[in-house]
């Protein structure tokens, strides 16, 4: 990490020539602008020159040309929610951010054939919200972040949600792009109207869109993306286990589960630390504030929120008899493990009253507690987790991120990267394999806990095949001390990855100089498709590591 | 069409190099051994200088840069057996054709996680026959057409097949590459040894196997390929429907039904003509040899051999719970429009008796075809299709290229492009909705009508939002007035479709310049990519219409 604390300033005809293009409100050069743009949670910071808000792919070509012009860089961003992985920096200072959150149009919503078209400044709670509105019986899947994140940003960074519809970028289809030097394509398309543009994924020739996922080839400015039907029945599950030995069972029955298409969900497996963050911050517990629990903490905090040591959560989806099918199936694979419970919407209507009267009387609240088997708070997150399951966004997940931070967190616009808060996503994915995964686990855990810090795992099912193990280095970026460890754990982890034969299914700005260590060939093709797109060198030189400057032959 | 009489002779110099390379008995250079390698059952001709069968990665990046050096194009084939698109033809003569079927190598089969890792040689039957041997419990992925096909082959040009997992280029995961220029890379992995390689399909940074299908961007000389775990239970089925009116509320009703997630299989739908090619030959039954059949030939041809104006096969796979659901959806959704039928193994036993019998006593057969309303040429197809749709190939469904050949077809051994047959594929693909395919398909009847030829359509389900409408211009090819009206219709099919907004899923050699004529900002993409990786134009340039010669910036 280099840091610099000149200004840095772009030449004033350059600022009237992006004014001109799009708007001279719509570019922002003031420091006290500039600053909630070189904001990040994890340990980085980059300040740029300039902002600015196309609103429309034709500015966005205007802005890069303009750019190649004057051999400045261009960092697109849909919203720039990133959170744990970039937010909005980039890799070296001085470069123009473009946030696309004024191309928030839903061009197209087509129920018989269940897609949308969509902007990349519309965000998951915007798109939720018109299908509700307009009353489409389409749901769209959404992550557990924040409902104010772009939906055509996470699935380009080929992010995981919730539900069959979780694999962001498998379901997007047909892409318009603006390249490099400012040519507007229609990818898996054509310009002339296709009509199978947004219904077939692959298109004729060479499928191209993966060429403008997690990379910097071009700027997507509209994509195709599939929403599921709604469905006659719908079941929310959540499995909770107890005892560790029974682990690699459950993942083991998890992977033939999916593979059997009886778990279709990207199903979610939390580790205790997970929920605790999400309960409560270390303010609030008597805890130190220097290191991370001690295994006795981590069993007091169990108890006195009733946390299991995993728990998983996932989704039921098809019609009445399939659903039901799909319950016999789970209770048939997993009621040894552990706590199996189904949540339909009749069942969630119970809950939530039981929830209401919890916080009017507290005798209710102890009868009920104690019936269950549970905790106000956990109870409280079952709407959650029912809704999420269903592509309704909440930030109800996003807490995590405030668990070491010095104030309390929001109970509503929750932002971290605003809030100063100290967070690095690790995600390897491995292959959906008890033997593979948990000797991993053991040794990160180890790592997080010689650096001084807690060891959070969601393990979340990218298909029947593949888990990504995603680990939050969450740790307190006002003491200096523990922003530099949380750098270190995060290259070790690296190192360690890479060593035990795996990569991450996606990487935080901190870890893209190290993405093709172990394929340096793949570097050298990437530099050369991105050479031939993109030669001087504009959109985002270095994102995942790739860099025109950097071809070699 | 332009033809040469001029034989296409290699430099000694060169074919003595491409000998050192491969081995002496893998090169091929006299007339009379390439003769076959200038064949294909479309209208169209190229002779080639060479063939070379190289037998390792190694040996096809040597064979690359020979051919570099003396910038003498390269066309690689798996196996070659693509007929109806181009078998083993190049866009002009003189090149060197390469053949991969000595690289049948099955390296890895990973029943855990249900993937095998194969290079390019290996066949269906091949693959079909090792996973039987060594009683893995897992299942391939079959075409209809020739069990001797290559699963990678096809899977690179994006075919598609019967089961779950028909979406062959979907379900292959983890490429290894011969660049252009002779470089080995492996994509979504590293040449580490990444455990993932074969099991996630993203990989990390830009997804790039989209780059290596349906074009001539390297050599594929390994590939990862997603396996269905042998379910529980299996069922196929067959649908008839006897009354036009039917037909699209039949296609919507699979639309919702593959929506739901109650068909999972690439459910194929027939017309009667393509029955009538796989039961009879035009020499066989009464018929003017000129011209196509009349609506009272189909009908007389129909009655005979009791065919549906339209058939319809697939396959349900699962838990017996989930299958029998499954069952019970199909039936409901399905039962007002036709005759609907389950098969299962035990089913199809005693129908294979029924065959013995009816083989053995015409009043045994009059009896039974009687009693199931069926004739014993239509009940033979039975078995054929219960196994193609559990990824058991057979040559049955190849016969179809035969219908109008002048000679009785072979009853094994089946090859139309040995054999001089005259078939073109033409493979339009639109969105799965009856008021979209209805029109389509009437005005394609219309022009196959004008031009003399019957209409063959197969309704290949690609996704629950788009539909392969799968036609077949079947010729007379010794008949040279045909072969030039097959080519014209060709080209008036692919017109009809631009205009109508749908483009092929994938093309025959006869159609790849027009690919891109309604975008031409594609085609310039692609060959800016093209021309970063293969500046020399060497690998099959003109393949899918693109060529690093005609690069546009």
């Amino acid at each position: 990490m280099t840091l610099s604390d000149e200004p840095h300033k772009l030449a004033g005809e350059i600022v009237n020539q992006l004014r001109e293009a799009v708007g001279i409100e719509h570019v922002l050069t003031a420091p006290s602008e500039l600053d909630q743009y070189s904001r990040c949670t994890i340990p980085w910071q980059r300040s740029c020159a300039a902002v600015v808000f196309p609103g429309s792919a034709e500015e966005v070509a205007q802005v890069v040309k303009i750019a190649g012009r004057h051999k400045i860089p261009i960092w697109p961003f849909s919203t720039g929610r990133n959170w744990g992985y970039g937010t909005t920096l980039a890799t070296e200072h001085g470069a123009i951010v473009m946030i696309l959150e004024r191309m928030n149009r839903i061009l197209e919503v087509n129920e018989e054939l269940a897609y949308a078209v969509i902007e990349p400044g519309v965000t998951y709670e915007q798109l939720n919200a018109h299908l509700k509105e307009y009353r489409y019986k389409l749901w769209m899947d959404c992550i557990d972040g924040t409902p104010k994140g772009s939906v055509i940003g996470n699935a380009l960074d080929r992010g995981v949600g919730e539900t069959p519809y979780g694999d962001h970028f498998g379901n997007l289809c047909g892409l318009e792009v603006v390249l490099p030097e400012g040519e507007l394509v229609q990818i898996g398309g054509a310009l002339s109207g296709l009509k199978t543009w947004h219904t077939h994924k692959w298109g004729i020739g060479p499928y191209l869109e993966g060429l403008f996922s997690q990379s910097n080839m071009g700027i997507v400015t509209r994509a195709g993306l599939w929403l599921m039907p709604q469905p006659e029945a719908y079941n929310s599950f959540v499995f909770q286990i107890n005892e560790e030995r029974h682990v690699a069972d459950v993942l083991d029955a998890f992977r033939q589960l999916a593979l059997q298409g009886v778990i279709t969900a990207k199903l979610h497996m939390i580790n205790d630390f997970v929920s605790i963050t999400l309960l409560t911050q270390r303010i609030v517990e008597d805890l130190p504030q220097g290191t991370g629990l001690t295994d006795a903490d981590l069993a007091n905090l169990r108890r006195k929120y009733r946390i299991a040591r995993w728990s998983c959560g996932g989704g039921l989806y098809g019609t009445r008899a399939q659903v039901k099918v799909q319950r016999a199936l789970l209770r048939k694979a997993l009621r040894r493990y552990g706590k199996l419970m189904f949540i339909s919407d009749a069942r969630l209507a119970v809950i939530q009253r039981l929830i209401a009267g919890s916080k009017r009387s507290a005798l209710f609240r102890a009868i009920t507690e104690n019936l269950l088997g549970t905790t106000l708070p956990i109870m409280e997150f079952a709407p959650y987790i029912h809704k999420v399951l269903q592509g309704i966004p909440t930030e109800h997940f996003v807490k995590h991120a405030y668990y070491r931070h010095r104030a309390p967190r929001p109970t509503q616009d929750v932002n971290p990267a605003r809030d100063h808060c100290g967070l690095t996503w690790f995600a390897p994915i491995l292959p959906l394999a008890s033997g593979e995964v948990l000797p991993f686990l053991a040794s990160c855990k180890q790592q997080f806990i010689s650096h001084g810090f807690d060891f959070y795992v969601a393990l979340l099912l990218m298909n029947p095949r593949s888990v990504i193990c995603l680990m939050a280095i969450i740790y307190d970026r006002e003491d200096e001390g523990q922003a530099a460890r949380a750098d270190d754990l995060y290259n070790e982890l690296v190192t360690g990855m890479q060593a035990a034969g795996y990569q991450q299914y996606r990487a935080a700005l901190s870890g893209w100089s190290r993405v093709f260590e172990t394929a340096p060939e793949l570097l050298v093709l990437n530099n050369r498709i991105k050479a031939a797109l993109d030669p001087a060198n504009i959109i985002a030189p270095g994102r995942y590591g790739i860099e025109a400057s950097k071809r070699a032959i």
